[in-house]
């Protein structure tokens, strides 16, 4: 597997640009609406669009691809393997487990890359490039690698969601006087895990400080809702 | 201000222990129901007891002490300053903000620590003390104070939450696989901002993948809710 056509022009598709060009592989990227740059030569071809359109973007390619060896994967974390069942080529998933954004280095070598194939050849060839990508690469069918995903969304864009909430409370300082904070929170979750390192409030049962804070966010309607369902749940999970 | 008397036995209280016998301070701690151990002499007296005894211990521990230049500090984020103003000593606050968890190792020398004082003497009298902690004091009134803890609760508590749902959602994995995830999501709001940052299929408007992620979720009607509720206002956040 040497040549690989990327169909997308989001995140996922300007890191995977890198990273594959990085582990030695030739790659082009495509246009996903006028389907301008396409390789129809190409050995693999990488759907990197939106859930919702890699339907379509695989048929297109599926239809243009003249190499009858090449593969056709999604980056997707929630779309089974199963979506792509009915073309031509074989098919399979490659999942990155990692928050992508335009013109943000990352180290590339050691994020989760899930790996799915509609046979036995195709995973092998899969996890193959994956091993090129990453020290951490794995095979996973598509309901592990929707749990995954599903959790990823909690610890990545939830958890995000949390320091821009904690950002909108406390405005006159700014979200760097957290950073320490943050660090230790993180750090502690991931050495004794997230049950045993749970503190505040709501976890001691602190239902006056509770009070307070619910005070504070008056005027705040979706804060004050997020912090009102979440406390409730911490304190129901400890309470003796 | 050199003997110290903690009155105490949770989290903060033996953090703080180590932390002020570490900046040169003779600390003594004292049992808050039994107060033995108590030091009547003691130029400093902290209360670092959960939120709702701090007024019982503090009028207790006013009662008891001989020394009249002594000053009495709680450790809350929340309680405000007037709650300990009818004591005979002077009255502050010392509010480090981190999550402690007994046993564990922390670097002290960077916590912020917000101080209050009852007076400009004895708020200076603190932040010579707190310069002696860290090197991140600052003074803060209560209700700044009370928003900086409110930030806290989502940037920690809630966050550490983040992660315990994303361990539910995953057990077959475990936590440790999101670990680069996390660091990155972290790395990144902190360096661009959360709201720059946020990724993710309510960041999208991925409305496919949220109805997958609610299908999964099915049988765990708490985190089901806190998807949805989430979900609901990244979505309503973003939208054009």
């Amino acid at each position: 597997m040497k040549s690989i056509c990327i169909i997308g022009r989001g995140n996922v598709a300007s890191h995977l640009q890198t990273w594959l060009s990085e582990a030695g592989y030739e790659v082009s990227e495509t246009n996903p609406h006028t389907f301008e740059g396409f390789k129809p030569n190409a050995d693999l071809c990488i759907v990197a669009v939106t859930d919702s359109a890699i339907d379509e973007v695989a048929r297109k390619a599926d239809a243009m691809l003249e190499n009858s060896k090449a593969i056709i994967v999604h980056n997707s974390g929630t779309v089974p393997l199963a979506e792509l069942g009915e073309l031509s080529h074989h098919a399979g998933v490659l999942y990155p487990m990692q928050t992508f954004t335009k013109g943000r280095k990352l180290q590339y070598n050691h994020i989760p890359v899930f790996v799915e194939g509609d046979s036995p050849e195709t995973e092998k060839a899969l996890m193959d490039l994956a091993a090129d990508m990453t020290d951490n690469a794995r095979t996973a069918d598509s309901n592990l690698r929707a749990h995954v995903h599903l959790g990823a969304v909690f610890a990545c864009n939830y958890l995000n969601y949390m320091l821009m909430l904690a950002e909108k409370s406390i405005a006159p300082l700014g979200l760097s006087t957290y950073g320490q904070l943050i660090e230790e929170t993180v750090a502690k979750a991931l050495e004794i895990g997230p049950e045993k390192a749970q503190t505040g409030p709501a976890r001691r049962g602190d239902v006056k400080t509770l009070w307070a804070h619910m005070n504070l966010l008056q005027g705040h309607p979706h804060t004050s809702r997020v912090y009102r369902l979440l406390s409730q749940h911490i304190l129901n999970l400890y309470k003796d």
